[in-house]
C-alpha cells in the first residue's frame, strides 16, 4: 500500500507489518515463545484502525501483535491519521497498569517508531459489548470498572501530583488528532444537521427537536468546554463496551489510543452511556420478556453497585492519599466528586445521542433485526440522553435516572 | 558571579549581560540608534529576578534591554529559576501586542537563548503601583484593562482556536515553574502556617481564623483546582499594579513572564484585588479625608467600568467571533461570562489575601507609615478578601462588592 501521508516522514522505521514481520516483531521481543517454536499467525482486526495479529506457538502460547495503521477509513473514504496514538495507547496502558493491574492488558513491548506492540492475549475473554448482547451477567462489572476508572484518575490528578509534574503528564499526553475525533462526533455533529451524522428517517422528529432545543445546545457547550479545558486526569478516553474485555470473573480496558488529560466525568460516563444503551436495546435483543427483565434487572443493579463502589474508592483515596495540602480540605473533596458526577451524566447523556445520531453506532441498537423495535429502543434511549444532558448539573446520583428506568 | 544552576547547561550562550552588553545587544537588533550612535546604558532593574538596562543614545533615543537571572532572590536565599521564563514573557507579550497593540509593551526582539529582549522605552509612563500611592487618578485606566483583558483571553481561548491549534499553544506557555510559584504563594502559604508568610502580629487573630475556617479552605482549594486545571486562555498570569505602565492617557501591560494557559478569571481577579488593595490603603497613605474620598470614589468608579466594559467586550466577541459551531449557543455564553466573574471575584479575594499574610507584599500596604492606621487597613482588605473568597460562587457582579466599600 503506499503511504502518502506527510508525516509518516516522521517515522522511517514504519512500514505496515506483514503477519511474518508481526511474529518477528513478537518473537524478539518477548520470551515466551522459546527458542524451538513455530509460530502461526492471524490477522484478525477489523482494519480500518489497526493492524491485529494474533502470533501462537504450536504449545498454544500465544501473543497480540498491534499496530497502528496511518490512516482511518470512515464514511467509505481514508483520512491520515497520526502514528503517535501507538505510543499514547502504551504509555496510557502502562501508566493505567501501574495503578490496576488486574484490569488494565499488559503491555509487554512497545516500539513508537514502528506504532507497534506485543500485548497479552486475553483470547479467554470476550468483547464487553457482544456479552451485553448475548444477554451475559457479569458479576464483577461494576466493581472492576469502579476500582480501574476511581483509581487511574486519582493518581494521574492534582490531588497527587505536584503542578510540574502534573503538566509534563499533560503535554506529553496531548493527543490533538484524536481528541479532535471525539470534539467532532461526540459533542458537535450530533446536535446539528452534519453529513457525518447517520440515523434511522423514524427517528427525524426527535433528533430536528433536538437540534433546534436552545437548552440542549447550551448544556452540550458546557460539556464540550470541559472536554476541551478540564485536564483532571489522564483518562483512558474512550471506555465504550468495545474497549472492555471480559471473563465471568476478570475485566480488562484496552484500546487506550484516546487517552489523553481531560475531565474525570468522560471516562465515567462513558461507562455508564453504554450499560444504558446496551438497557434500552435488551427489548429489541431478547425475545423472551422474562429474559429481558432480569438482563435489564441486572444492568440497574450494576449500575448502582458501580456509583456505590466508585464514591466508596474515590473518597478514600481523597482521604488517605492526597499530597496536595491546600486540596486537603474535606468539604472540597466533597464537591469535587460531586462535580464529577455532574460531569459524568452529562457525558453519559452525549454519549446516547451520539452512538444513535452521529457517524459511530453500537451493535446493541444496530443488531436489532425489527426495525419498529429498533427505532423505538434508540428513541427510548435518545429520550434518556437529552434528559441527562439537560439535568446534570442538577442531579447528584444516578438514581434518579434508575429510578424512571424501572 | 557563578551560575550553579544545572539547567543552565541547556543556555551554553547564556551569560550575564554586562551594560556594554547589552548596549551592543541593543544596538545590533535595533535599528534606532542609527550608525554614529554614542550609547550610555544604566541598568535600574531590582536585580531580584533580572537585569533592566536602558540604553540611550546623545540624542535622547532609547531602548529596554531585559534579561532573565538565572535564579531568583527571595527571603534572603536564592533559589533557581527557569531562563525559559524570558521566551515566555517575549512570546505572550508578542502574541497580546497583536490582539490589543495599544495595551501591550513592544517587543522589538528577542533572543531565548540569551534569554534577553529588546523593548521600547516607556520612560515616559510610570508603574500603576506608584500612580496610585500617589493618589493619581487614571481616567481610561478601567477601559483599557476591559480591552486588554478580554481580547487577549478571547483570541487564545476555544471560541477561536480549534482542538489541535489551542493544545499546541498549551503545550508551548505550560510554564511550570513560574506557576509553582503562584500554586504555593498564591493559593496555599496564606491559608496555612507556613514559614515563608509574613504578616503584622496585629493580625494574628484574624489571620489563625483564616487557617481554621473550613469553608475558607474548601473555595480556596476549589480556585487553586481551577488555577491548575482550566487552560482557558494565554493569561498574562501576573496582572498586579506593578507590571502596568500608565500615563494620563496610555496603559501597557509589561512582565508577562508568568503567562500560561489557566483560567480567564484569574488576571480579571488579580486585576481587580490590586485596585482593591489600594482602595483599602488609601486612608492610610492620604492624610487628606477629602482626596482620600476622591481616590476612593474614583476606584469604585474605575471597578464599575471595568465590569461594564469588560462584559460588553466579551459579549461582542462571543456573538460575532466565535469559531466552534457548539459553542455558539447564545445560553451558554451567558452561563461562560458568569462563571468567569464568580472565578475573578474568588480570585480577587486571594489576591487582597495573599498581599497581606503571604510573602510577597504590597507597597499601598506596605508604606503606610502609622502601624496602627496600616493594620486597620489590612484588616478591611483581609475582610474583603474572605468575603470575595465565601461568596465568589454566589455574587453575580463586582456591584454587591461595591457597595459594601461605600
Amino acid at each position: 500500500m503506499a503511504l502518502s501521508n506527510d508525516k509518516l516522514a516522521a517515522y522511517p522505521h514504519y512500514k505496515t507489518f506483514s503477519s511474518q514481520d508481526a511474529a518477528v516483531f513478537a518473537n524478539d521481543h518477548s520470551e515466551l515463545f522459546g527458542e524451538h517454536s513455530q509460530l502461526h499467525t492471524v490477522e484478525f482486526g477489523d482494519g480500518n484502525l489497526n493492524l491485529v495479529f494474533r502470533v501462537k506457538n504450536q504449545f498454544g502460547t500465544s501473543l497480540i501483535v498491534k499496530q497502528a495503521l496511518p490512516y482511518a477509513r470512515c464514511v467509505g473514504e481514508s483520512w491520515p491519521l497520526t502514528l503517535d496514538r501507538a505510543r499514547i495507547e502504551a504509555e496510557v496502558l502502562l501508566q493505567h497498569r501501574q495503578q490496576v493491574p488486574d484490569h488494565t492488558v499488559e503491555v509487554l513491548y512497545h516500539d513508537p517508531s514502528k506504532a507497534a506492540m506485543v500485548l497479552e492475549d486475553l483470547g479467554d475473554h470476550q468483547i464487553l459489548r457482544q456479552a451485553l448482547i448475548a444477554g451475559k451477567q457479569l458479576p464483577l462489572l461494576a466493581d472492576h470498572l469502579a476500582l480501574y476508572l476511581s483509581h487511574t484518575a486519582f493518581f494521574s490528578s492534582d490531588f497527587v501530583l505536584d503542578g510540574p509534574s502534573k503538566k509534563a503528564q499533560v503535554a506529553r499526553f496531548l493527543n490533538p488528532e484524536l481528541c479532535l475525533i471525539t470534539e467532532d462526533l461526540f459533542f458537535t455533529d450530533p446536535f446539528c444537521n452534519h453529513e457525518r451524522n447517520t440515523f434511522d428517517a423514524a427517528l427525524q422528529p426527535f433528533v430536528r427537536g433536538l437540534w433546534f432545543d436552545e437548552d440542549v445546545k447550551a448544556e452540550v457547550a458546557s460539556l464540550k468546554a470541559s472536554f476541551l479545558s478540564k485536564p483532571q486526569a489522564l483518562l483512558h478516553g474512550d471506555v465504550h463496551a468495545g474497549s472492555i474485555f471480559v471473563r465471568h470473573d476478570s475485566t480488562k480496558l484496552i484500546d487506550a489510543e484516546f487517552g489523553f488529560y481531560g475531565p474525570i466525568g468522560f471516562d465515567v460516563g462513558s461507562f455508564i452511556g453504554n450499560l444504558l444503551l446496551n438497557y434500552f436495546s435488551v427489548e429489541g435483543q431478547l425475545n423472551d420478556s422474562h429474559a429481558a427483565h432480569a438482563q435489564q434487572a441486572y444492568l440497574r443493579q450494576q449500575l448502582t453497585r458501580f456509583e456505590v463502589c466508585f464514591n466508596q474508592h474515590w473518597r478514600d483515596l481523597m482521604r488517605s492519599h492526597t499530597k496536595d495540602a491546600a486540596l486537603q480540605s474535606e468539604r472540597y473533596q466533597q464537591q469535587f466528586l460531586q462535580q464529577v458526577w455532574h460531569d459524568a451524566l452529562g457525558f453519559a447523556g452525549c454519549e446516547l445521542i451520539r452512538r444513535i445520531v452521529g457517524l459511530a453506532h453500537v451493535a446493541d441498537m444496530d443488531t436489532i433485526a425489527n426495525k419498529a423495535l429498533k427505532n423505538q429502543c434508540e428513541l427510548r434511549a435518545l429520550e434518556c440522553g437529552r434528559r441527562l444532558i439537560l439535568q446534570h448539573r442538577q442531579l447528584a446520583s444516578l438514581s434518579p435516572v434508575l429510578q424512571l428506568l424501572t
